[in-house]
């Protein structure tokens, strides 16, 4: 909050804003003292499993409260359950907005909403490759150690060490971006706010249209291409930087993450083009290239509403809300990694069908995966789609329509941003009624942690003293 | 096919269909003898697993493009593309139509519309109890055989005795509801008519308006009974003839289906009471317990139109879409126990996550169920969803609305009949564009031989030579 007051002092002089930050700020880092007093820390004291689950999932939560304080003391959010909304919008980098004229707004709060994102995606990087893998949720254990292969391949063993080198890169790129995009032309401001969003995956615009308002194809492919990179594996990251490509090249997920966005993207600017009269080509490629990384990375910029594309369009980019980029990146939802070893077990259970007497293994990087991770990665996936139908029957249950419901809820839980239906990329969701505001945002908390991570406190299991 | 004979001299004198069927059962018989004559049958030949999937994919497929034929030889449905439709939806016991003024259709057409669902029910049973647990899918072994109980818990031990004593069931349930309908006030021909496609949990009505033509309370609840009983596991069923009731309050799926069915209709009910202005709860209650046994059990009748009630009463129906009743029946869609046992299991993979030692077993009918036969479970619902979220692919990209592609795909591999959308129980599948018809034509086979069957047919490993 305290980066928040320079921005303030220099756009919004005049509404004293600077004051409300000092304010927040200072609540906050009471809160944090009274906290420390509060609670006795013996010495050598080890962190269990259980207080893991605990700290992550509090501190998730306590960090969105502390954020929306901001909006609601500045009178900007004045409604504390949108402003809440909004800061776990953010902190989740998911992307959803309850706003529906984003450049009233003062210029310090949008670059503190931008900031909730660009810390949100920090804190997931290390924990999902240092913290989650440790829990062995959802198989990720998988994704990050290469689990069989030599310990060299771990980028370093310690978890400080990991986060130090991981968030080199992670601010690296923020500033890399600022910089280009701010020689294309965007001024300062919305050049910083745009890195601090593309980063994190996160999406959030200080545009009501988002990138469209640029309207500029340079600005739109720099932020493609730092949209995929900030959807690439930062493990993979830190050895590309290093010019070790072989191993990126030798990553199965990045080769199925690269080759699976070319081929959509290409097939689907040909659908665009077939079935829109007046578009050339090169546009139908620039929209859907834009939108279709947009959605996959999980970042949720928009050039264009792809809810006017016909079924076929939506349905496409609703299965998106699903899918995630790679498993170690700020994206979200189910991660390509997932996908690809499910279909290909599927395809493989065929096989075994036929031949019920022979080992046929399934295999992720030149190493065969346990039947344990696949089991995991099963169970995640149905864990996954449990959640979501119990999402979308809340909603509806509580009036929102069908496709509102089950887009609302696939884009919190894939921390995606927009949906379909009327929560589509060119609308907020500022429409919804508080209790599903609510409920969307314990949704993308949900999500942002793997699920089991916050489910596992909503079960009796949790709470049984052993 | 010869049993319309009767029908058509009675009720379609002037018409001359009764040489019609004499000219379509000629066909059929004649391919068949060809059949016979052009291939050798090897003395003592044994069936491989690989002919299996071949005979029964192709036999179904085989029934599907004779049994079209006298539609279309009568001139009642001319288009091919319709008439197929309607006898794959018959065959496999989905229900969907095309027809959209069904009273209009000769009587005699009509019984052998029926017809091909009470023959596709017979085909079903023997299959889901006496040869799909041999090819071990979907974990259908352990439903029917109670995997490491004793032998006695199988009905019988040879695939013919067990049919016969099924179908002696099937006819007699088929002989008893048609007697009490009749004795309702329906004529003769409604209440066979009726009877043949609720034992087959079909669907295929007579009228126009499916059962909400009669009226009639006690016709709906007798109906009701019938949709239960044909939604229990015949060999269930058979227990229950020789009284033998603790088998059936001893089995898990059982006690799931009849109180989740209580719990879900009573809890609907009052929704759909809080929701309607001028409705008493009486007539709430008429309403939804039909509409819920007729979607779960996955027959299909109607006496209302769900998708009227709002966007919670839409999606919890797609829900049951999916569901089906239980295993052993001539329901189709996932089935209870299937459905129980993944939640179950979901529900113990968070206690051991907490306990990683620990050995946490899942239990059915106080067994436990293998890991074998769990990760089977799971690959199923993960094949199910993928095959659904294929042909939901497909239908939009031929330009068909979401709502009604969703759930079109999902009646249609569920085997229930009716969608929501433009597919909805006061709808027809006329409307959609042929090339539609033939993918939801093979996804009705698909669903209704348990996915593996089928979809193993359209894998290069099944065609390689060993």
């Amino acid at each position: 909050m305290l980066f928040s007051i320079p921005f303030a002092l220099y756009y919004d002089l005049n509404q004293n804003l600077h004051w409300d930050f000092l304010i927040c700020s200072s609540i906050t880092i009471l809160f944090g003292y009274v906290m420390r007093l509060s609670t006795k820390s013996e010495k050598n004291a080890e962190i269990k499993k259980r207080d893991g689950y605990l700290i992550v999932v509090g501190g998730w939560i306590c960090m969105s409260l502390f954020g929306s304080l901001p909006y609601v003391i500045s009178g900007s959010i004045p409604n504390f359950t949108d402003a809440f909304f909004e800061t776990m919008s953010g902190f989740t980098t998911t992307g959803s907005t309850i706003l529906n004229d984003i450049e009233s707004l003062p210029k310090s709060i949008l670059f503190w909403r931008s900031m909730t994102q660009w810390i949100g995606g920090m804190g997931i990087i290390v924990l999902t490759i240092a913290v989650l893998p440790l829990l062995g949720i959802g198989g990720m254990e998988l994704f990050v150690a290469e689990a069989p292969g030599p310990t060299k391949d771990k980028i370093h063993p310690r978890i400080k060490e990991t986060a130090k080198r991981l968030w080199i890169i992670y601010f690296g790129l923020t500033c890399l971006e600022t910089i280009i995009l701010f020689f294309l032309g965007l001024d300062f401001f919305d050049a910083i706010n745009h890195s601090l969003t593309t980063t994190s995956t996160g999406g959030f615009s200080t545009k009501q249209d988002s990138i469209a308002a640029f309207n500029n194809p340079w600005v739109e492919a720099v932020i493609v291409v730092f949209m995929f990179i900030a959807g690439t594996n930062f493990t993979l990251i830190y050895f590309g930087l290093k010019f070790k490509f072989k191993k990126l090249l030798n990553n199965d997920e990045f080769k199925w993450y690269l080759t699976s966005i070319l081929v959509v993207i290409f097939s689907l600017s040909l659908f665009h083009f077939s079935i829109l009269d007046n578009t050339s080509f090169i546009n139908s490629f620039r929209r859907i290239a834009f939108q279709v990384v947009s959605i996959i990375t999980t970042t949720g910029y928009a050039t264009a509403d792809y809810t006017m594309w016909g079924p076929f369009m939506s349905f496409i980019f609703f299965l998106f809300l699903f899918s995630g980029a790679s498993a170690g990146s700020t994206s979200g939802g189910i991660k390509i990694v997932r996908i690809v070893l499910l279909i290909k077990n599927s395809l493989l259970e065929f096989k075994r069908r036929l031949h019920p007497k022979a080992i046929i293994p399934l295999i992720l990087n030149k190493n065969t995966v346990s039947g344990q991770v696949t089991y995991n990665l099963m169970a995640f996936i149905i864990l996954y789609l449990f959640i979501f139908t119990v999402g979308s029957l809340i909603l509806t249950f509580i009036g929102v329509d069908f496709l509102t419901s089950v887009s609302a809820v696939a884009s919190a839980i894939g921390n995606v941003g927009p949906g379909i239906g009327s929560v589509g990329p060119a609308n907020s969701f500022y429409h919804l009624p508080d209790i599903g505001k609510w409920v969307l945002s314990i949704f993308m908390l949900m999500g942002r942690l793997e699920l089991f991570t916050v489910c596992l406190l909503f079960t009796p299991y949790f709470w049984k003293r052993i």
